[in-house]
């Protein structure tokens, strides 16, 4: 095991109909007036706006709304946001959605406090957010983590990067999660939900250079629980028991503790996502389903045991490439793309790519030198066709 | 997934040497005077209880000693901490020890702020403890779970009774968890400290009525973990890796996490194994070997499937019967007691052992109509001998 720090103090309210509980939530924590973030529309189609607006108005709560959150959030959004809060002078922030409306909101909480532009904090994570206002989330969407964790990711459109921030002060005070919430999320999105939890959770265990068993099996736990209960959605998109399994694998997947004790662990796929995302605006989900069996294949010499454990874990397999192989092949049969070729991307864009990589989100987590864009082009030619491994 | 709310607000300095930091650990909180609350001596002979003071002297952290804890801490020894606390005006309490330590820590620390006795909060769960001196910890001994949750357990010697407390407030604030502190720790007691982390996870996975599947891969993951890790230290107890491995299993095992879900969960064994404790003074982890292979016996046909579950699971037997014998014989063969008669308890004694755990835990927890003398003394009988499987 290596030494580590662990602290999440985020309360989890999970359960039918809790979103109702909200407006009393806030009062205990004697908020007053809130800002209310949300994105494109779909918590008003699914009734979700009106039990929010209801509960707050029962609670007495003042709110001042921030709607129209993209799926890939976007700094001149979130600079309005907190305009917005700063002049209606709010005393907590309110995010009802998936991952980017959280990210959005939790950035907009911490750049009210900040000193300066929050997107320097963004640039250089020497820059410490020590404070935010307090921050409530109720999900829509299992995937990020996001309700669990004091992780924020935003895309700067003009500049075309997509980067993070981490501070213990975005944990949101309390996380509302209700699985009937995530009944209208489309297969596509399930499928991205899915890739992107498997991700979180394999990032470390296969960059690993301390393995502790415990992890690695607190690892494969939640990659079983993702393959079988989003199998199950798939099926049937309505099953509250899958729905709610896969909702509370994906906040443990993300919210601290399965990365515990593993040594020299790093986000490499999602680096690499990041760009996909910032350059082409495609799903999280997505990017990362197109990158990681890629990666798996070029790393998979450096860290074999790993990955020969993987393969036998998570799909009885008696070797790397086989388990890789298969994780590719799950990843396409539930609907996600394996190849930039199912994006569309023409592999004319790869240099583009591995520059872009290297100097957005490898440089920011000082990763550049050991990710060249010669090394990521490596990667990135893995990822041409679906067949290619 | 049965619905939850989960809240654990602890943090964790998990590595070697960590202890040192206590002083300015306790500075950062704003603390100026503690309560520093030991066992038998044992944190002397391993050479920490210098470190801590030197630590707290480095810091200007002044410091009134309180040791003395026993193994089952009991009541009369936690008031005069609780006066020695009100009388010193101490802000905070230190507790350096095991569980047992732990325990009477934040029982000092709830008992300082509660109005009336501390003890009427044992008796009657619907008493809340709202308040209480911030706790700090330094493990030594990984088996209660203790370091991160809001429990605590203690023996009212006059009356023979076992009780416990839970309440938000008495989570550590920080917990300092060095692998290297247990190395001292004696195979009997890693033997009783993997029963009873066994015992943490295993008490809702076999009486839920609501199983969910993520739940039971992270008692799984646990279990197996503890076996493995547990065997490799009564070879060897100076080996770091898996010391902390079973240490962080520990903590996990009763940090709220692993029970997350379940529905309908009771911690029916600790219930018994409290009397044992309590009427015998025996180790909490020698009453739990002996009370769960019997209990698992009795209860087997009220859950088939996770009975069958852990059998495949653990043990890859086929049926539940072989699972439980595979464990008893686990237990037995790590040195653990597995019947009364291994403690030298006459059967004539499991009359007063019934109705001693009917009027006690079970009047608490509610559970008294369910688990009557007559049902509990079905249990005892499977306890009399070794071989009675």
């Amino acid at each position: 095991m290596k030494e580590f720090e662990f602290y999440n103090p985020t309360k989890i309210l999970f359960g039918k109909g809790r979103e109702k509980e909200i407006g009393n939530v806030l009062k205990s924590y004697g908020v007053k007036k809130v800002l209310f973030v949300y994105g494109q529309g779909s918590i008003k189609e699914i009734g979700l706006y009106n039990k929010v607006v209801e509960s707050l108005k029962d609670a007495q709560i003042e709110f001042v709304e921030h709607p129209g959150v993209k799926p890939n959030p976007v700094l001149s959004h979130t600079r309005e946001g907190i305009d917005k809060a700063k002049k209606e002078n709010v005393d907590a922030v309110l995010a009802v959605g998936g991952g980017s409306v959280l990210d959005e909101g939790k950035t907009i909480a911490a750049g009210v406090k900040v000193e300066g532009d929050i997107w320097d904090y963004f640039k250089d994570h020497n820059k410490v957010i020590k404070d935010a206002l307090p921050i409530f989330t109720i999900l829509t969407l299992a995937a990020t983590g996001s309700e669990m964790n004091g992780y924020a990711v935003i895309t700067n459109e003009e500049t075309l990067e997509k980067l993070s921030i981490a501070s213990e002060v975005i944990y949101p005070k309390v996380s509302i999660l209700n699985p009937e919430l995530t009944f209208s999320v489309s297969k596509q999105y399930q499928a991205y939900a899915a890739v992107d939890t498997i991700a979180h959770v394999i990032e470390w265990y296969f960059t690993c250079n301390i393995c502790p068993n415990i992890s690695n099996r607190l690892v494969e736990s939640i990659v079983k629980t993702v393959m079988e209960t989003t199998e199950k959605i798939l099926e049937n998109p309505y099953d509250y028991k899958v729905r709610a399994e896969f909702m509370w694998a994906a906040t443990l997947a993300l919210n601290g503790i399965t990365r515990l004790g593993y040594g020299g662990g790093i986000y490499v796929n999602h680096m690499i996502a990041h760009s996909l995302g910032a350059l082409y605006d495609l799903p999280h989900g997505a990017c990362l389903s197109i990158v990681i069996p890629a990666w798996m294949w070029w790393y998979k010499d450096k860290n074999t045991g790993q990955f020969k454990r993987f393969a036998r874990e998570i799909f009885s397999k008696e070797n790397a490439e086989e388990g890789i192989k298969a994780l590719k092949s799950w990843f396409a049969k539930i609907g996600a793309p394996v190849s930039l070729q199912d994006e569309n991307i023409p592999s004319s864009d790869i240099e583009k790519i591995a520059n872009h990589v290297c100097e957005t989100t490898a440089k920011t987590w000082g990763l550049d030198s050991v990710y060249t864009p010669e090394k990521l082009k490596e990667v990135l030619y893995l990822t041409l066709r679906s067949n290619i491994l």
